[in-house]
């Protein structure tokens, strides 16, 4: 046996999500990400990932009113984020920052599992926009904002702006095709961490932290390094076949679990071209469909989730250190999810191992090594 | 399908460990625990697992004195750590910890993870004794002390008292016997993480979150508060036959990869009954006796590692809200070992899962629920 990475390997139960059936499909509960993605807000979604049904127009407003509440963020937490570097990976900012939460408002029993969820994620753009905004200039900026929408919330975190309509839409839309995806390795880690019925906040920040690696989250960031090495569509198409030539990786194209298309690559990809109508560097959609194009011609694969994404927090006005602290913002409400699924039917995850190392062997004395 | 945990389904490949062969048999790269734990000085067996092979004199001569130079906590991580309130949960102090370490002092690329690892285990000792005294009294204690091994430097960091050679020489067996266990749930966390290419904190703090639930490294502090509960050894046959009776769950008993006993249990208990001598609770050693006689009449359940941990850590002066944090820094060794082997040989970890969930769906719109 080879190193298999469970491919295949059915590690649980889910009600959640299925992902990559017919090569294309995402389903939320049985919703299409497709149809969530124009007719609902965020909040909607999220709802739908954690209770289990998409709320009634009482519940939808309750609970944004809710998490808009949940926007503080305690002092001691304040003052943590302050003492972190300013050149600090922003995925170990928050990683310490929702472990940092979980000292200061721990979970306590597990009847408090879904404030814990709301919390973190209500909490989660301030602590990214509290501390970049610190790092940078030394400001600190009040976190609880009047903005009506998590998506809008997140913006001003981000930016430090108000956002607009079109990007407002295009941050939700975003927020809804990233917030869940069944056992991805983020989600399974939070799962894994959840079977030794330890606190929600150590699942958090162990989902955090893979979610952080250049296989995962990560991709998003590199795509953005990628189109922004480019002038214009012309030497993109020239570059990414030199690149190819050289067998370099060009991040954010094919997926394990989708072998048709990424269901989600259209809907952001619209959102892309509705932001760059205007922008200054509105050449970088060209710049990103040329290297779509090359992709397809050469190697046969499709953009996923990370590619168009790239250009459109760009065209936000989103920094790229940023792009993966947000994925993460939207994907607490899957984690949240899954956590609270592992929780109801819970069985330690303990695998085992294939042993390809030495034999039994006898000690030898330091004096004789 | 039910929920299986992955209870024997192999996730991958390792050089390092071999534990549960024949019901009871414990290996770390081919030496028996026992040899190891009657042999060696923990810094061996840390040398061992994360390097691959027993150190020379000199390697372990040069080990120890490395580790006890990277004992010293950066200013911004005191300051984090005076900011953790006093009543947090030790492992939610140790997960911070390291978030915050991995902020000020970041892995870069993994051509350092060695360094990482061993600055990791070396100044865990001391955020464990500086939290919990500044947390107590508001002392600041130097971490950096002049004790020659890990064992005695963890043993001051824990109870502010140089240690005794007893209690040395029975701390550095239990971190020994501590120090690795296979593909258990935390090393397995470390390793889904690793395996996503995230930095080396990232995947040790997840590792802490999983070593934190109660159905993994929290069960010696559970064993300590049965103990506890008793005055005599006649009372715990009685209290333990009652609890039984009532189908309550006696923590510290049986295992999932033992069949016939837990090979560690004789070792710490040896220590336990060494320590007990002149103890002024030394009833603690036939207290657990008495637990032991029943668990095995009554349930045929052998006592595993964490049983007699917890009268052995006791005895040593340690607050039972330490014993997992102590675990943790002992296991340390093993999860460096494992992220190391996870890279060297990386395979993104992405299990499937059983699909239980509502079938497709149309979208309700807002207004029509």
């Amino acid at each position: 046996m080879s190193q298999t990475g469970l491919r295949g390997v059915a590690a649980g139960q889910t009600a959640i999500c299925t992902c990559g059936a017919g090569g294309h499909a995402l389903h939320y509960r049985g919703y299409s990400i497709e149809s969530l993605a124009e007719n609902a807000v965020f909040e909607e979604v999220a709802w739908l990932l954690t209770r289990g049904e998409l709320p009634t127009a009482a519940e939808l407003e309750g609970y944004r009113k809710k998490l808009r509440g949940l926007r503080g963020l305690p002092r001691a937490l304040r003052e943590t984020l302050e003492r972190i570097p300013a050149d600090a990976h922003p995925m170990d900012v928050i990683r310490t920052g929702v472990s940092a939460l979980g000292c200061i408002e721990p979970e306590g029993d597990f009847s408090r599992q879904t404030d814990a969820g709301d919390r973190i994620m209500a909490a989660l753009p301030g602590v990214i926009g509290y501390w970049s905004q610190f790092s940078e200039s030394g400001a600190r900026p009040e976190t609880e904002t009047e903005d009506e929408s998590l998506a809008g919330h997140m913006l001003r975190m981000a930016t430090g702006e108000a956002p607009t309509a079109e990007r407002l839409r295009a941050m939700d839309v975003s927020l809804i095709l990233y917030a869940e995806h069944e056992f991805n390795a983020s989600t399974f880690v939070g799962r894994v961490v959840a079977a030794t019925l330890s606190d929600f906040h150590s699942a958090i920040v162990a989902a955090i932290g893979a979610l952080r690696g250049p296989l995962h989250g990560g991709a998003n960031e590199a795509a953005m390094a990628l189109i922004e090495r480019f002038a214009d569509a012309e030497s993109a198409r020239k570059g990414v076949l030199e690149m190819l030539q050289r067998k370099e990786k060009i991040m954010g194209f094919g997926h394990a679990v989708y072998t048709v298309r990424d269901p989600r690559s259209d809907i952001i990809k619209e959102q892309a071209r509705i932001l760059s109508a205007g922008h200054p560097r509105a050449e970088l959609l060209e710049i990103s469909q040329a290297v779509e194009d090359v992709m397809r011609a050469e190697k046969k694969l499709f953009p996923n989730l990370d590619f168009y994404s790239a250009s459109s927090y760009h065209f936000m006005g989103v920094a790229t250190s940023l792009f993966t602290p947000i994925f993460a913002v939207s994907r607490m409400s899957g984690w949240a999810a899954h956590i609270f699924e592992q929780r109801g039917n819970n069985k330690l995850i303990r695998p085992g191992a294939e042993y390809i190392g030495p034999e039994e062997r006898e000690f030898t004395p330091l004096d004789s090594r």
